[in-house]
Formats: structure tokens, sequence, C-alpha cells
């Protein structure tokens, strides 16, 4: 019964029954909701299901429209999260412009709820819809006018608390998205990418002291090369990582900058001269992070340059991540017949009968997390170049590109110290062996014996297959006490005096 | 106490408690299970949910190992349901093979349920695992193992079904995965990118036709040009969409080349002769797909070229949808200060006091599905040009990425075709205008008053911002009738006899 | 003296001096032209140099508006040939349409000449121009029209031919450009690019029949695996090519439609009934391709997606042979430290006094190529996706990347091939050497000894680094003669009967 | 007699003949050499041709080996220069260690003539090589020992100035190269790119200020939207500008890193303490510009990540520059039948016979570019993240293509800002037009007549076609000075007090 009166109400609407009924049908399990209330915009009514109390007509409406993608694509919780504090700050600002305490302060604690992720299901709408991103504001304004009602005793759908003059007063969609876009990428990048970044380099550093006085055979081109340490090459990866955290670091000063105030165009039309200020400064405090107002609002609306710039950091970060798991991949490989120097840990069965094979797992993941920040790259990319006018259109696809690249890289870089680096043993067994059977070595003795003859030792061993040492020998150019005494890799691994 | 249980457990198997707690923490609606059971592998035992009955030891170490990316980073569903269809072709050839009916036919029911999406939710996994998609296979085989043995009336954990003896007999993960994510993307193209794009085809297809006695102003370098009608303009995105679904087409054939049979390395060890061959049909049987074994599973399984090149089109097809939909929102854009030549359905309130303002919605949501779809090639290029020796193993990577791109272009063109294209209309009172106003027209002049004359009026009427008829009958050089007989821009839309 | 003539008149003009003479002074080594002649277009006069006699006033501006790239950014050659062969096809139709036969002859003469590459030094535009390509057309239609001029017999400036009267007549810019455009993708493709990966896909054919017979380790996620033989894995490279070419010649249908007769936006303004199939008839015959008018030229002007698309294919390619270039420089790593299997041909001093170390310098090359080619691929699609209206405008980059490409990837296969491929051979006794010492030929043990037995064997080996054989001995659960007869690489190659 | 020779000659040392007529065969222009000369190097004799005097064994077989992409392929100009530098620097450095300063003095003043790009024509080889540039280190180390052997009065040939002891001394291709790149490209970005963005940045700021009291319709959604001033509108895009300045600048300190003294693994063998700081200060003192010694040469050897990190910000530079030109050439549209608030200026024929018909070919030129940047920033990052153990052997791609990038920005921003922007003038009577015309300002009355009224006055006049106060006069709520009074649009470009 309920049922059918949704489809008619839609197909007078405007929207197909189909469509409408996604939201609760997506999946099997889910139960369908047993009645719906009644809700309005200036479309006319629309019926939407009782359970979401807080969902309004606007929500609802895109819902519909936008049937693209299924629930994994919902809009990123950082972004619900950044609603919250955004419209809790908004609320505390605007009663200082004459908004009713008492309604500020319940918007302020409904807010709240949603800051800390307590109405996450009321949030349905996915990244695949209007390119402002107006509709996941309106859905924010819904939800927390509705609850802030119901906080102040009210039942659903009394609008006592209104969406749009009281929770979205002196905002646009236009300011408030771009705003939520860079309050949820600074947190996220403060709170999960850069801790994670700091682990691992913590930990490559420590392998990189621990494996100090380990001497190998270096390689170029994948080809034997002169010698070094294993903890000079750890120090590479771990230089790499530092690296990243710094250019991260580089591109936050124009993440840290707001839009808010510039409502609808820029220009700031419909706020108070000084609400910029006080908005970011109360968002600043609220997240302890150093957001100020944008220099210029019209950048901040119409382009989203600082995304584009954060993604190319975190792009490069993927190159040196990609970089050092192939490097420790192909280092641990084997275990009889790859390179073998490393003992990467063992996390779960490589094979049930077969000792030693330790598949690079967490290699994977990482090297597939680096794929996959390399190509929102180019998403972002193209979203932040594809901007007209005074808007651009393309906010949630950048929103939701950047915070998939710093979850899944903050994720996989925790993932990675804790399952794989902070357990690599090196195996000095094989390195040794490696490294002594080299032919690289000979170049140690062109000071005694001559190029010509330390060229016939290499040649001789090389044809031979022995070592260095026995085709020596075996030509008379050296007693084996002075192959010994020249032939000491430990002297190669750095300039002379 | 059971929470403590579990702490101890993981610490002694190698994880921690933090990752082991992820799977029932993420959100906070979710309820904790309230109690576990044990399950064991070569690794030794391990908890999991009671509630999860149907997931395994495997299963569980990969949910703490990999813990990247929170829920909505799962396998993606056609995945889980391509492993049903699989699984219960294996099942039916492995008796033709030996295996004891009763167990096959148990397993087939399991795997239809898999297939139907019964038992989603029994498929915790995420993207970013190992870089084969072993740990999904294995996933598959616990809950098809389980249920299996839960329908031939055991209990949960009793392994009367085995996962790998049963399961997965004569298959290995290194062919299974290749195998389903064949399964799945060919399933998908045909049963919603494709019918999606024809629908969207026959829509533009009908506006052309609609709109074929239209006559507007071209636009090259967006300057003023010569006319056309607004169905030429409409063919030219009709003739895009159409030649997007050749292309597809085009690439399909690679697409239904199965690797199953190939096993660990291609060569098919432990597994029989004529296996792959059968394994090919019963799965196109399943599907109505003209599916068949592999030619070289070498390739099958160490590249993944056919997914690359597949992407490839879809990149193609979101360019081409770029274009429309740009061209569509500008040939939109007003109502007063834009191009305004056509109307765009209303689907949501676009000003609730400018009547007419009607913001492109769809055009946004599609363009930002296409810059997805562009991102998620590289992504797939990038993890298929990494495969190293027997196997790529950026496996998840590049299945669920050209899976992404098939679900959003496919929902977007069905979102856009029936929320935007279908209800297009012209303005031809603006077209009108716009094209007698245009300087254009002037050419046609020529023949008559010569072309120092001609440039003349379109001076003037340049220059007096005047139309070319006023300038024209101003200077003298023509009647208002003789103007009418020779501008006429009906004749300029095609080539002369 | 004519040099500050020059400066004076492009001030006056609106250029700028220094611009102006970037022609003459890119490099030091050009010597400076002595003499300048006047050239005149709807702009007023502008000098031109004298030694470039057929270079035009149109041509002289672009080098003045357009000072980016320098030399190494002009149009590529074949796009210049390209324009040879369209505008004789193009004078020898308008011919039968009523052009002088006197000046038709001469313009098909000239425009001959261009098409062989003789007048090359006449077309110095660069790519970054116009994005109609424009002024190439009107550098070909200039160049051309002296020429024939030249040839009737006639002084260089004096335009008995006209550009566009005669040379360029019947034609646009938007609609010759996108016809060359096509005409040398299709050359260059059936040309360069597929002969090249044909002999490249021959020479892995030949490799993978010499190595039928070489069973060595399988590697998959880098580690140690069950065998197969050296030419199993060759088949796959050679599939991969095979496959590539096969990829390439799907997108060729849509390549070989040309927009020539669509003029301006597409109607065939100012052209005949007919000339645009008889145009692509002449130019199939030229150039014996199957070359036919496009079915839909709004399509052909406003969009590229046939570039996007090959460009798809090519950058399967790319993908393909980064895969296979990096196996094979892996497994020829070495000569002591690595894997081994493979000796690569040695084209250059890898060092001087240690012998074996082979660079893969073929495998940096081609490897790089692949990245340039990804790259391209996404210029390509951007461009692709941005066109406006009745144009796309960045037909020059679309046109230079694709070329690129297609230069970049035949030269290199050839490269790869001749310089690699060619002479790889086999280390057999290495390859025996790892596959004999691996521990995954244990599980032929199993059923002989049974699984427990075997595992203790496989762990005595891998803790003792001893070989199976010793450890199977030791623990004294096998004979030496039934090792020997279990352990048979051999049989491990293949599906069971 | 002499090209049989050079035929037999390769066909002996395993090149083809073919292959060795590349150097002189690309075009037909350039004369064949008429004599050659015998050189050898450790892989036998070699003839190369007499006039490229100073060129040797090591370049000529590189010529040979890698017969891809032709002339336009060769290794950038800055590459060459900064070679020069970096050599010149040596010889000094190298004289405090013992080199003989008469050879010394000879190398640095052939190095200069190398750093002055003089002898530009004797660096024939192509990128696309070994993947560590070693072969144009040793074209470098040949051309300068040679060329300082004839400044000593020697003969072509004579190795009295030593390629490898001399000119390479202390030094290795693996840390030459990448000193190299970073030298070319902190120039190139210094020289080039950064004062040609500062023009653009200064013209876009004039605009800004000379357009400041233009007030003209806003448009989000590409749809009319609130009010702002035409200075309000480039203020947002001179904004991008300087931070896309800010972006390059934040990325040099790891760009001044210079990895010389790291020698052939990072290690520094076979230099001396201290090689290292001195040769960066003596390049920071040739250049200019601070460079310093890497921290960590292990990274600066294996890793490129600061290309990828500074090609990062330049493809973010492409992101706004591509913004910038799509709104200029969308607002600039017309003559008649566009928006129409620009007039660009005319820098070539648009139309022979059309007045203001003005292409926005410095729009499509730069948008081409940044297409082009995007791409290969695409290629850089596929690059960088494939580099093996010790050794990055993408480097001469990553070097080519942030040097194109860069050179390509800097010139198109240059000639965008000389050609386009310096030019623009506002159309202030369309702006006037469309902007009174427009709906939105009906906003302004509700203060007065409520929002129901104006509601109405907007309503009739979106259906009648007619101006706002039109309509509202009609429908008699408002007298012609009260609607002069209320709609003031220049009261709508910023926040109230």
């Amino acid at each position: 019964m309920a049922m059918y009166a949704v489809s008619r109400r839609l197909s007078i609407s405007g929207g197909s029954a189909i469509g409408a009924l996604r939201y609760f049908t997506t999946t099997v399990l889910k139960p369908l909701p047993t009645s719906f209330r009644e809700e309005r915009d200036t479309f006319g009514p629309i019926l939407v299901p009782s359970d979401k109390f807080v969902v309004g007509a606007q929500t609802q409406r895109s819902l519909q429209n936008f049937d693209i993608g299924g629930d994994r694509e919902r809009m990123p919780e950082p972004i619900i999260r950044a609603f919250g504090i955004l419209k809790r700050c908004a609320a505390k600002v605007n009663m200082e412009y004459g908004l009713d305490p008492m309604i500020a302060k319940a918007i302020m604690q409904a807010a709240q709820e949603v800051a800390e992720g307590k109405l996450n299901d009321h949030f349905p709408l996915v990244v695949w819809q209007t390119g402002s991103g107006t509709q996941s504001n309106m859905n924010a304004n819904e939800v927390i006018a509705n609850r802030a009602a119901e906080i102040l005793g009210h039942k659903r759908g009394e609008k006592v608390v209104h969406p749009n003059d009281h929770v979205n007063r002196s905002q646009s969609s236009n300011d408030t998205f771009p705003t939520v876009m860079h309050i949820a990428a600074a947190m996220e990048i403060n709170s999960r990418l850069i801790p994670n970044l700091k682990y691992l380099h913590t930990s490559l550093n420590s392998k990189s002291v621990e494996f100090k006085d380990i001497v190998k055979i270096g390689r170029t081109h994948t080809q034997d090369a002169t010698p070094l340490t294993l903890g000079q090459e750890f120090s590479g990866y771990s230089t790499q990582v530092k690296y990243g955290i710094d250019r991260v670091f580089c591109t936050l000063p124009r993440m840290y900058q707001l839009a808010q105030g510039g409502t609808a165009v820029g220009t700031g039309l419909n706020t108070k001269k000084g609400f910029d200020v006080k908005i970011a400064a109360a968002v600043a405090e609220e997240t302890n992070l150093p957001f100020v107002t944008a220099e210029n609002k019209f950048e901040a609306l119409a382009a989203h340059d600082a995304f584009v710039e954060t993604s190319g950091a975190l792009n490069t970060i993927a190159a040196s991540l990609m970089k050092i798991a192939n490097d420790i991949r192909l280092l641990g490989s084997g275990p009889r017949c790859g390179l073998g120097e490393l003992i990467l840990p063992e996390n779960e069965p490589g094979s049930s009968i077969m000792p030693g094979k330790v598949n690079p797992t967490q290699c994977e993941a990482l090297t597939m997390v680096c794929a996959q920040v390399m190509g929102n790259h180019v998403a972002i990319t193209i979203g932040g170049s594809n901007g007209h006018f005074e808007l651009n259109v393309y906010k949630p696809l950048i929103a939701s590109g950047l915070l998939h690249s710093v979850r899944l890289l903050g994720d996989a870089s925790a993932s990675f110290e804790k399952n794989c680096v902070r357990g690599i043993q090196a195996n000095r067994e094989r390195i040794s062996k490696l490294l002594h059977e080299s032919l690289m070595l000979v170049t140690s003795l062109n000071p005694k014996i001559g190029y010509d003859n330390a060229a016939a030792v290499a040649k001789k061993a090389h044809k031979e297959g022995s070592t260095l040492k026995e085709a020596a020998l075996n030509l008379g150019v050296l007693t084996s006490e002075e192959f010994d005494t020249l032939v000491v890799p430990e002297k190669m691994i750095g300039p002379s005096d």
C-alpha cells in the first residue's frame, strides 16, 4: 500500500518508482521501511521513509535522480563529519550575528553528532550528484535541522529549525562544499596519512640502522654492481618517505584556506563582513588545525588547484612507495630461485608444503594502492582543470578522489609497516654468498696485479663459473692471503680519504 | 571476555588486537558479535565470529592483515557472484572427473546462492589484499564449503566439504581469479553497460530526428560559424555513442577467454586434460555468453591486457560522453545570459525565486563519472603493465577498477538518458533569434552584391550592433524582399548539387 | 637594414620584432637570410624571408604568434606528407568539378613533392598553434600554390595559383586537418607499427620454439613456483604481441573514415554533392588503404574518438611490452647475483673489466617508450574529451601525440627485436641448477612417501640449505634412484591425462 | 667506397648498415659526409664521420643501436648545456684533487663551449637509449675530450685528453646524469618558466585592476547567478597563477640537491671525501642557484621523486591555465551568438568577410600545451615509480618529459600573455546588457515587495521574455524610479556591513 503510494507520488513529481526504491532495495538483506511521511520542497510533495526521519525532500530527490554506483559510492564519511564541524561552527558564529541562541545551540548539538559520525546512516547520497555538492549540503542541512528540532522536543518534519534559514544561514552550497572539502582533507592528512607515513619512516630508518654493517652487492640496470650496505640501501627508502612527508606539508598552506564566506559566486553576497574570518577561526579552534579564510574567494570556488596540488604530492609518495615495495619483494624473492637477500614476515600460508615460500602480499597490496592513487590523481587533475566561470562543478569527484587516496595511502602504509617492514630480516648468509661470488670485486685487484691480470682473473672466473679467488689462485697471480687482504668489500662502500 | 580471548589469540599468531577488531567496529551502528568459534589453518588456530558462520581461517587472517580502506573497499559484488558461477561450474565438471556427486551437488547449490548475491555479507575482504586475489578465492571456497556442509546437514566448521579438496578442486587461485575477473566484466558489460548505452543512443537519435528541421548557428573555436540543424548536431552525439558501443564489442573476443585450467603458472599442472575446455563451456552455458578457454594460459595469468584494452574502450566512451555533456550544458546555459538554445529538464529546485535556472546536474554527474573512468584507466594500465614472470599481481586492482568504470558509465548513462536527454527541448525562439542575428549569413549575399558590398554590410552591422538586414537596407544595396530571398539559412546546411 | 624593416613592419602589424626573428635565430648554426619579400593577407603586408620562397603571409604570422617549444615541436612529418597526398587528390577530384586542368596538374605535381617529403623545410609551424590546425593547412596551401606557380613558370609571390581558391578548393581547414590526421595515422600504423610488431612477434615466437624443451622454475608473486618450459614462458610474450596487433587492427575501421567533405561545420557547405565520396576514393587509391568517407561528418569534426580509441590500443601494447621487457631484464639479471636464466646480447660495453655485465639497455629504451606512450595516451584522452560544439580544437595535440606514440612503439619494437630478442640465449646450466635446487619439486614425492614425509624433506632442505635429494636421502625416506624417478620436472609442465 | 666500408665494419661489430646510416640520412636535405675516421672502444673499431670530429666510438654505437624516433627525439638541449656546466665544474674541482691543470683548463674551456650550446650538433643521441643516460654522458665526455685535445693543439682522435680518465674523473654516469637532470630542470624553471608565469600573473592582475568597476553577471553551473565584477573574476585567475608560482618554488629545495659524488651506486666509491660538497658548490657558483649536495645519494640515484614532485606542480599549473583559458574563450565567444563579454585580440585573420570573428587561438595553443603537460606528468610518474634497486633507469624519459613540460608551459604562458591577455578588452555594452536582462537581480526586490511578488515578477519576465523592470511595471508593483533604486547590481558584489 505504502509502496503504491510512493510510485504514484513519484511519477507525479517527475521521478520513477524504480529509482525511488533504490535506497531501500540495493541489497536483499535490508528490510523495506514500513511507513513513509510526506516532505515538501519547492517542487511539491515527496514521500520519504519514516525511519530515515531526518532526511528531507531535497535529499530524497537526489537519491531518485542520481541512481549511480550504489551504496559504496556514498559521499565519503570525512566529508559528512566535516559538515558537522562546519555547521556547528556556523551556528556558533551566526549567534554573534543574531541567530536565536536556543536554535543555535540545538544546531550545534545536532551538528556535533554529525561530526562524531553518529548520523552517518542519514547521509545516503552518492558522490555522483550535482557537481557543486549542493545536495549533500542540503542533506546536512536537513538532517541537522530535523535532529535539532527533535532535540528541542519537536516532532519529525516540523520545521521549527529551518534547513536553509537557520542551518545554512549566511552560507551557500558553493562555499560550504569547498570548505568541507578542505576541512576533511586536512584532517585526514593530519590524522591518518602523516602519522602512518611517520611510522613507516621510523621503521625503515630502524632497519637502516639495524642493517648498517651488512655489506651486499649493489645492483644497477638489474645487473651486479659495486657493493653497498643493506643499511645504505634502506636509508634511500627512508629518505624517500621522509621527503614524502615534507612534500605533503608543503602543500598544506593552500589546503588550510577556507572558501566559507564567498557564498554563491565568491563575492560574499548575503553574508556579513567578517563572517569569513570568524568562521575560519572557529573551524581552526574546533579542529586544532591552522585554517584561515581564503585570500581570494573567487579562486576558492572556481578552482580546486589546492586539491590537484596535494594529489600531486600523494602521487609522488605513491611513486616512492611503489619503488620501495618493488625492491623489497624482489630482494625477498626465492626462497631458492630468487635474490633471497631479505626474509619477509610470513603473515598467511604461502604454500602448505613448501616452507620458505612467503608471498610478499603486503608489497602487493601497497603497490596496488599506489597504482590507484596515480589513477585518482589523473581523475582529480581532469576534474580540477574543468571548472567553468565562477564554479568548479567537479567538487564531489575531486573530494572523494583525494580522500580515497589519502585513506588508501595512510592505511596501506600502516599495514605495510606493521605486517612487513617491521619484521624484515636480512638473510646474512645469502647476502654474503652473493657478494663474494660477485665478479665486481675484481676491481680491488687492479692496484696490485694490474688491469690486464685483473681482467684475466674475471674472465676466467666468468667462463668457468668459479669464484674470483679460485680463478686468481689458479692463474697464480696472487696468494690466498694476498687475495683476502685486497678484496675487502667493506672498504668499497664510501669515498676514499 | 570473548574480546579478550581474541586479542590474546591474535597476538600469538602475529596480528594485533586492533586490526582484529576492525571487522566488527568499523561503524558504530553494527552490533558486536557476541560469540566466536575457533577455526584453523596451517598457521594454527584463529577465532572467527560465530554469526559469520561461513567464513574460515584464511579469510579472517586477511581481514586482520589488510586493514585498508574500510568496508566500501570490499571486493566488488560482481566478482563475488562470478565466483558463485565458476565454483558451480567447477563442481559440475569435477563430477565428470570423479567428484562425489553428493558433495558436488551441495557445492553447486551453495555456489548458486553466492551467484545470486544471497551470501554477499560473508565476503568481507577488501580489494587491497594479495595481488593474486588468493584470499578472495579462499573466501569463496570457505563460504561455499561451509554452506554446502550445512546443506548436507552438518554443523558449521565440520569440514565434510573441504574448501580446497572439493570446492577448489583442479583449480588454483592463479587461474580462478582471472577467470572470475573475465566473467564479472563480461557480464557487467553485457547486462549493464551496453543496454544503457543503447538506450542513450536511441534517445540521442530520437532527438536528432525530432530536431531535424531546426536550423541553428554553428560554432567552431566557440565562435559563430555557418549554420547546421540541431538534428545534425545531435546526430554527431548519437554517432559517438553508437561507435562507443562498437568499441566495447571489439574488445570482447579477448574478454571471453578464460584462464581456468592454467592452475598455478599456466601449465595446467594438477588438472586434467580437457578440464579447461569443459569449464569454459559450462560457464558459457551458465551465463549465456560465448566464453572459451584461453588460447594461451601463460598470457592469461601473467598479463591482463584484455582489461587494459577494454578499459581503453571505456576511456574512449568517457571522452565521448564528456564532450556531449559539455555541449549540452553549454547549449542549455542561461536562462538569460548564456547560449540558451536548449531547455533541459528541471529535476530539482535550481533557485527558489528565479524561474528558468535549471542546473545541468545530470551533465555534472556524468562528466564527473567520465573523469573517474579516465583515472581508473590509468590505474588499470599501470597495474596491467607491472606483472612479474608467471603472474600479474595487480588482479584485484585491475578487476575492481574496470568494474567500477563499467558500473559508473552504465548507471550514469542511464541516469543521463532518463533524467536529461529524454526531456531536452529546443528553445526554438532563441535558436532562431541567434541564427538571424548572426553575421555569418552575410556570405549568402556575395553572388548578388559582390564580396566588397557584402563585407561592408557585415562591418556596418558589427559596428552598429544591428542585424545584417538592417545594415543592408540602410546601405541601400538590397531591398527587403531581395534580402529575404537570398539569406536562407536552410539552404546552407548541406553541399550543393 | 632588412632586419630593421622587419621589426618596423611587424610592430605595425601587431607582432613583436623578437618573435619575428625566432624562425631564423633558433640555433646559432643557421645562417640568417639575407633578403626578404613582402607577402600580404587580409591583415596587411608582412615580410617573409626570400629563401623560404614558398611560405606565405599566414604561415609567417603563425610563426610569430606561436613561439612555443622550438623547432623540435614542428608539426610531425607524416602530417605534412599527408597534406601532400590530400591536396593532390583534391586537385584531381576538383578537375572533375571544373578546376582548370593546367592549374590542377601543377598542384598535383607540387603536392606530390610535399607527399615525398621534398619540401619539409618549408613547413616550419609548430604543433602548438590554433587547435584546428588551420595554420598548417594554410601553410600547405601556400607552399603548394607557390611551388605550383613556379612549376608553371611564374615567379615567387605571383598568385597565379591561389592558395585558397585553387589549392584549398571545396575544402575547409576544419575538414582537411582531421582528414590528414587520419591519413597520417593510418599510414604510419600500417607502414611502421604493424610490420615491426610482426617482426617482434615472429622473433618471440621463434624463441618460444627454440626454448620449448628447457624446463625451468616458474615464479609467481616473484616467488618460486611450479615449473614450466622457457618456451611456454615466451609463448605468453608472443601471444601478448599477437593480440596487440589484433587490437590495433580492431580500431582501424574508424580510422579509415575521412572527414573531407564536411567543410566548416560538417554540413558540407561550399562543396558539391559526391565530393566527399570521390575524395575518399582518391585517397584510398593513392595510399592503397581502405579509406571511406565518414558516415557522420559532424562527429568527424567535433570529436576525435577514433584517435582516443587507437591510442588506447597503443596503450595496451605499451603495457604488454613493459611486462615483457621487465621480465627479460630480470631473467637476464646477473651475471652472478641475479636470476641469470637468460643471456642478453651485448651491444655496447657494460663494464671494461667485468665480463658478463650486460646492461639490458634495449629493455630500458623500450620501457621508457612505453611510459611515454601511456603519458601521450592521457594527453590525447584529455584533448579528445574537450571539444566544443562543431569543432574539437585539440587537433594538432591529438595528431602529434598519436603519431609520436606510433613512431616510438614502432621504432622501439624494431630495435628491441633486432638488438635484443633475436640474440637472447638461454643459460641452460643456470636454469637447470635453479630448477633442481628448488623446493617446489617436493610435491612430486607426495604419492610415494605421503604429505607428512614430503613436508619433512622440504623443511629439512630449507633449514639446512641442502637440496631436496640430499634431505630425502638423509632422512632415509627414499633411495637416490627412487628420487630421480619421482622428481621429474618435465612431467610437471602440463595437465595430466 | 667509404659507405661500403661502414656497412662491412658495422655488420662485423653486430649492428646493421641500415641503422648505421640513420644519422646521416634522416632527412633528404642533409649532405652525406664524405669521409670517416676509425674510433675504438673496448668493443673494437668503429667508423665515425669525420665532420663530426668530436664524436667517439661509444656515441656512434648508441646511434646504431637506438634508432628510435628520429632527430626530434634528441636529448634536450638543456641537458647538453648542463653537461657543459657540470664537466667544467668537475675539471675545476678535480684540479684541487690533482688533475693536471693544463688538461683541466682545456676541459673547462671545451665544457664552456658545450654549456653555451656551441657544440649542440655533436650531441646526436636520442632520449630513447640506456635508462641511465650513460651514452649521453659518454657523448659529453668524448666531445669535450676531443675538443679539449684540439684546444691543446692535437689532432682529432688523439686521446691526449681521455674521456674517462680526465673528463669523467671521479664521476660515474650514474651520478652525472641525475646531476645534469637537476641542473637543467632548475635552470629552465628559473630562467624560462617562473619569469613567464610572473609576466602572466602581472598581466592578469593588471586586467583585474582595469576591470574592477565592471559589474557583470556571475555564472555557476554555466547558469546565470549573482553578479560580480569582471575584476573580481580576473582576480581569481591571477590568484591561480600566483599560487602556481608558489607551488613550483615549494618543490625546488629537493630539486637543488645534486647526486654528484654518489658515483656508481651512491656510496661514492672511486671519488674522494668532500668531492660531493665541492662540486655542488662549484655548480652553485657557476649557475647562481642554491645547489647543494644531496643528503642521501642512494635516494638520489635510485629514485627521481624530485622530478615527479615538480611535475606535479607543473600539472597543477596546467590545470589552472586550462581553466583560465577555457573561461576566456567562452567569455569571448561570439561575436553575436556567444557570451561576448570579452573582446580578444585578433592576431590572424579569423574570417575574410565576417568582422568580429576572432578565433581564440592563443587559448587553443595553451590548452593543448596543458593537456600535454598532464600527459607528460603521467609518463614521468610511471618512470619515477619503476626504479630497480640502486638505479632508476628511466632517467632520460623523466628528464626529457619534465623539460618538455617546463618549456611548453613557459613558452605558452609568454605567448598567451603577449598575444592574448595583454590585449583583452571588456565589451562593456554587452556585459551591461546581459547583466540587466538577467532575472537574478529579482532578489533585490524581496525586501520591498515581498517574496511572492518578486517571484511573480520573475516568472512573468521569464515567460514573456521581457526584462524584470518591464514585468514589474506591467504588474504595477513598483514605479520605474523605485525599481532603479532597488535593483543596483553594484551593491551585490560583496558582503553587507
